[in-house]
């Protein structure tokens, strides 16, 4: 199998690195050059129509495209340590988690992203879609005022989801990381959230 | 165990009704009114915070939220039928176009939901939001372009992700539905899409 890769700041990519990382897993990997728009070229297009990076090619050259499925996949080939948990309680936990993440905190998050940075306005053009700065700015509040919310979910859990790490802290730190690179920090006073997210960068798959 | 549901349109409580349907399985329900905004009512922000539907009780009071970890946790403990797949690289395909279908087609008719339709104009206010029409606009456009992009990769296949109904399908017809009650009916000329719709319909579970 090959995996095609990107750099930073692209949150998914360094989702599927952080997991091997986690795994202690090898994958041979081809990294694509999104600055290049690389990844909207037909190389690319023509695995996956949508040019949306990671992508995991099979040795029968079938294709696995989005972060989470290819994770879910690598799990099942790999099962140790789990990241989408052992049990059924535990993978539903670290599903929900995982899926509130991506619908409550990177939506709004993707907002600000498409519509107000200096990075995207190729892509929106590209994509004849109008930049909306109110868009991004409601992107910004919503994104502000559900880390409280996560923050105060999270309470003095060590991780996102159970007593163990899983792909929901890995999803979480992409996500925050990415808020970060997009110039939104955690808000200060949020305390849960601020150590779970130290926590988190010190791991060596942080780095990934 | 008991399911805190709803009634149409809400394209997430229907999932797991579907579901069901198709698994053969029973479940207690309680229907939450909507309608009433019961479902942000302390009943319900007790349970989950967001206010969101549905949300499955276990007996031991813990709850699990989002339509797709409860599926998952119920095929869990039902495996057959299996609509998460039997292997590995079916799952991997149907989660890939489970995400697909949420991330590409049911995000921007939520932006059209949210910004333009009379039934959230009370949510959002609620909520702090503002309606921005323009927003509205772009989520039309983009769920109809996304949608022949759709089309286009199912081709003739009788189901959108290999070749037997899947949680992909259940998914994809809950979202097609809701924008048929938002005013975006399958625009003409997608045949394969309007195709695998009236199979989907069809289906005894296309009730619940």
């Amino acid at each position: 199998m090959k995996l095609y890769d990107s750099t930073m700041p692209a949150p998914h990519p360094r989702r599927v690195r952080m997991f091997l990382a986690e795994k202690g897993l090898d994958v041979p990997r081809e990294v694509v050059s999104m600055a290049d728009r690389a990844h909207k070229l037909p190389a690319i297009t023509s695995k996956n129509a949508l040019g949306q990076l990671p992508i995991l090619e099979l040795d029968d050259g079938d294709v696995i495209c989005e972060s989470i499925a290819i994770c879910r996949y690598l799990e099942a080939l790999h099962p140790a340590p789990a990241l989408f948990g052992a049990t059924a309680r535990e993978t539903a936990e670290i599903d929900m988690w995982t899926r509130r993440l991506e619908f409550q905190i990177q939506a709004p998050l993707s907002q600000v992203w498409l519509h107000a940075h200096p990075m995207t306005e190729r892509h929106m053009r590209e994509q004849g879609m109008a930049r909306i700065p109110q868009a991004a700015d409601e992107g910004r509040s919503r994104y502000l005022s559900k880390m409280a919310w996560i923050d105060q979910e999270m309470g003095a859990r060590e991780f996102i989801a159970g007593g163990q790490v899983s792909m929901a802290d890995i999803v979480g730190l992409s996500i925050v990381d990415f808020g970060r690179f997009v110039g939104l920090d955690i808000p200060p006073g949020l305390q849960n959230l601020s150590a779970w997210h130290e926590r988190m960068s010190s791991r060596p798959s942080a780095m990934a």
